[in-house]
């Protein structure tokens, strides 16, 4: 094993040369765990990563991947973006590791071409989270496989990691075997005491683990702790002592995290990794690993093939009928049942929570469906990228929680977009109007975030890295969740609090980018997405005693089609005033962005104006924001003064 | 105590009936505890909460407030926003739980005027990083403040607390109490056997914690518990196993996590919990608390009283002589010495950084005041949470990580504005020139997210509530860092990775909300922001080949002053193209937002167009995504083209 550690040591060493940047150090201390785990453990097949059952790996710490791509290509590897497109990795693209070209991105980047990863890893303390997905999925497919995660020892600092370690213990994920790299070096100084191998072990045992603390490069330790997996009852923890830059440390000594050995010192290098090699007297060859099993069938229906029920219909199964009677339904109840038609008609959609499913009403999911519901407690990190992992097994998995919560996640999030995940996540009691809880639970920048990603485009070039849904009523909230599950990619949905009336009759159309004219006038138009659509339709009944006449529009989706709006807007005198319950960079910004870029119209916004407060009432609150109807009267008509 | 307990609890009971919403059951459950800390356990003045060295209370389960309300109302405790403006709390105040003019938001919020608190709380489990930053501050104070934090079982599933109690171990902090409050119960459903009181324990306990587990409602087993603080040389922890709706479960069963009773059921609580006191046979008068220890006097100097040195000998002193006479230092670097002489002249300035201060550049800081640099490992949530504790303590605290990985504290952030914080945030190698390492280390929705921020006003309704840096050279980078030494409440600077030429001279003026014109054309204005200034220029002077005359804004700042920049864009022309090496809802939006509601107005953006990935110069990168020099040209002459 020795050997073949230095082999691709040395590989992972003259890749990160070529690439002037890299962490062949990191590479270096994973050299002999990687060896025994695809050359030895993992049952897969290196010419077809898409294997449906095949054992898979986590990178968690993403920056010692030159190793991992090291072994890929000695292996004869394949990459591409799918089967059809498959081709052998070869050593020339090994040099090729960082190039503009290159399959071998930085960091882990299966989305890049390189399929033997299921997510983007690198920001850290997010892969166990990811394995922890990828083995429920594995159950629920009924397949064997087994999820290997590679974890460093720093980054175990990250809370997520023990969100995860919970949520595995929780669901007994047995087939997840999560390894510590303990090299106790960090980037800037030495890993703390916190993170050591016996402070690690202790940890994970007391989080409910089995663990095994051993010497990452000693071969017989590997083999034997390895050996446990699956053996019991009990998810297999592997605290592996190691040493950062194996085999050429001495080379490697001081502030070498994150720098490649220069090219003139690299021939050095080689051949102190040729003098670790030759300490191989176990005589153990590795040529490859396992075959992986025999493929299940994971059932999987094309979400367009379905015929959803009506509007009412599903609202009368999710218990809501007498609701629906009395016309006042929040967003939230009527996304709830909507996802459980879209459960009942996909199995492969599921549904992830974190303890508020009673307040975002994915209860009604878990109830029809609680083999697919995953209760993932207080721990919004972890429940974001499990969910990345049932993506990238091929679920739709929504995740739900209040607004603000979510952003809890934000940079999973963001690495779950770079691994273009399907991931579907339904922000509820958002904006101001939940009112008498006060600032803490509520999402204000939800909408600039999520503006964010909708303002860039995807791989197909057309459509956006995320749709963003935001339902003013019931109808809106049920047809908005059916697009969601068609739409391929990231999509984000903004639900609120209150009952609300219904505006839609139930077989109103929707589309992703759409908007709805509620009302037509010709002095300026009131624009407002979710709860204000309520609140602007107030103010234009406020401006009509005055006899002004506002076109009333409901931007319930960005990015927003932009000609339509610029005609509707030049039908309602070129003048706009956005109405918007969060704080800047959203609606208003999307709404402005195409009035400044076309002669004649005039944009303005008028948004919540302070960090808000509790107040007992909705109305309070959106007064004391400065965005109640009268409010937005006033604005209105001092704009068209200005503007007429 | 059983009487104390009772009587606050039908305090908290009758407020959150009163308020209509509340969570009195979670309230009951720490009866006994709060009656203990708050009338026995710590050093504080009720009438005093500004008091410098008393002892603090964190309820990191910010929904459990009401029965904090109960005893500080009881202890005739002051409200208000200062000494001057201190009132005592009265019974009818109680009342107004919730209310839009009360005191008492529905989760603690000491901006509001409840001094007694030192951060907002309610979004889960931040409350033992507050704790730890106190905890740090009493310390370089001299002070003998012990900091309690009350803590969910619920929300010990965050990943921040452990966090945090890795963090409060590395630094020692013996200062710190935390108590976990193990009811059992969660919101919609029951706690997992993860967060049990056993399996607490048990972590605690590998954490490094000394660990007490109690009955949370016997006064004598309470009594000893908190007696073991400071006495072991561990920060302690206590378990305390209580009853969720503690003295009227029988009625408060089922689903009432966040339910108040009934008004018609009210007396019927009441009367269980008076039978409940009637157990009280300890005659332990609970009257108030100990009074504080002997004020410390912290230091501090007004930030506005100190005399900078001059950026060429701030950046010597730093050991940047060399860089400064080649003339290209990164902005991270720059700011790294701006940092360190901020730390020179205010003892109140500190650091805090996740394992990159190498990075960062905060080691120039850390070396230089090692007792003010707190290395918080990688664990950005926990960084910045303790941030808000130390800045309630009076502290100017700085956070450093990579903008990527400060979008992993988006909420924390957001708290941390809610309680006005006075935090300085500074995200390195942000855009896409960070180039090889890929996206997963790239800063790409932080514009978006702080520039949301930007866009509200703060308390003083003039100043936003955070104020946006991004300068595009060192001599911007160590200005803009003055200005946020000097500016109160939350900044947040943007650096990048490389090295860059000097634009500026050394004693060049900024402002908050300033840009500079870099170069004046009339034939349209290009505006751009850090990095992308220099392609800007680049693509200016392609277009100058073309003879096309165009200005060159670097927009520095955010909320960018509107005035001044309308006419500079009115004598370009009125045309304007945004330039933004990040995705959508930052700079371009904000200048949209201007150019919208201005006639004769034209503005478009040009911002990274697609997920980036790895490239080995920034050249490529920049060209990859869509923004590279020729590509801004292009965009220019056909915006040119169409709006000639």
């Amino acid at each position: 094993m020795h050997q073949k550690a230095a082999q691709l040591g040395k590989l992972a060493l003259r890749m990160t040369t070529k690439a002037g940047s890299g962490h062949p150090s990191s590479a270096l201390s994973l050299a002999h765990l990687v060896s025994h785990l695809m050359y030895r453990q993992m049952r897969f097949d290196p010419r077809n990563p898409w294997h449906p059952t095949a054992d898979r790996l986590v990178l968690s710490e993403g920056h010692a991947v030159p190793i991992i791509y090291a072994a890929y290509a000695d292996l004869g590897g394949c990459v591409g973006s799918d089967r059809d497109d498959a081709a052998q990795l070869t050593p020339a693209e090994v040099d090729q590791l960082r190039a503009r070209d290159s399959v071998l991105d930085g960091h882990p980047n299966p989305a890049e071409g390189f399929p033997f990863f299921d997510a983007a890893t690198g920001s850290l303390g997010q892969g166990l989270s990811v394995a922890a997905g990828l083995a429920l999925a594995a159950r629920l497919d009924g397949s064997s496989r087994r999820v290997y995660v590679l974890i460093g020892d720093g980054e175990a600092r990250e809370g997520q990691i023990w969100e995860a370690a919970d949520f595995v213990v929780d669901h007994g994920l047995t087939n997840v075997c999560a390894v510590f790299n303990a090299n106790g070096e960090g980037q800037a100084g030495d890993v703390s005491p916190q993170q050591s191998a016996e402070c690690l072990a202790a940890k994970l045992a007391a989080f409910g683990w089995e663990v095994a603390e051993i010497d990452g490069h000693d071969p017989g330790a590997i083999k034997s702790a390895f050996g446990l997996v699956g053996k019991t009852g009990r998810p297999l923890a592997i605290v592996a002592r190691t040493v950062k830059g194996w085999g050429a440390k001495d080379l490697l000594t001081g502030n070498w995290h994150g720098k490649p050995v220069p090219e003139e010192k690299l021939a050095e290098a080689e051949a102190l990794l040729d003098q670790a090699a030759s300490a191989d007297v176990d005589g153990d060859r590795l040529d490859g690993p396992p075959t992986p099993p025999v493929a299940a069938s994971p059932k999987r229906v094309d979400p367009h093939s379905v015929q959803w029920p009506t509007f009412a219909a599903a609202l009368e199964d999710a218990g809501l009928g007498a609701a629906l009677e009395k016309g006042k339904i929040a967003t939230r109840r009527a996304y709830g049942a909507a996802l459980k038609v879209a459960g009942d008609l996909l199995p492969q959609v599921v549904a992830l929570d974190g303890d508020v499913s009673n307040s975002t009403f994915a209860n009604i999911f878990a109830k029809a469906h609680p083999e697919r519901f995953f209760e993932c407690k207080i721990a919004e990190q972890n429940m974001v990228s499990t969910a990345a992992g049932l993506s990238a097994a091929g679920f739709i998995p929504f995740v739900n929680s209040f607004a603000k919560f979510i952003s809890r996640a934000c940079d999973q999030v963001e690495m779950a977009s770079i691994s273009r995940a399907n991931l579907k996540i339904v922000g509820s009691h958002a904006g101001i109007s939940l009112a008498a809880d006060g600032p803490s639970q509520m999402g204000l920048l939800d909408v600039a975030f999520f503006h964010a990603f909708s303002s860039v485009r995807g791989d197909d070039r057309e459509s956006p890295l995320c749709w963003f849904f935001h339902p003013a009523d019931a109808v809106a909230a049920y047809h908005c969740t059916r697009l969601m599950v068609t739409l391929p990619g990231m999509c984000y949905m903004r639900t609120h609090r209150p009952d609300v009336p219904l505006l839609y009759e139930p077989e109103m159309a929707f589309e992703p980018g759409g908007f709805h004219v509620l009302a037509s006038g010709e002095d300026l138009a009131l624009i407002a997405a979710g709860y204000t659509v309520l609140t602007a339709r107030a103010a234009a009944a406020a401006l009509a005693k005055q006899n002004i006449r506002a076109t009333v529009v409901d931007a319930y989706s960005l990015p927003i089609n932009a000609e339509p709006l610029v005609e509707t807007l030049q039908r309602a005198g070129g003048r706009a005033l956005v109405v918007e319950d969060n704080y800047g960079g959203g609606l208003g910004s999307a709404v402005a962005e195409i009035g400044a870029r076309t002669a004649g119209l005039c944009v303005e916004t008028l948004r919540c104006q302070r960090i808000p407060k509790s107040t007992r009432s909705v109305e309070e609150i959106m007064d004391y924001c400065g965005v109640g109807a009268q409010q937005i009267a006033d604005h209105a008509t001092a704009l068209l003064a200005r503007r007429r």
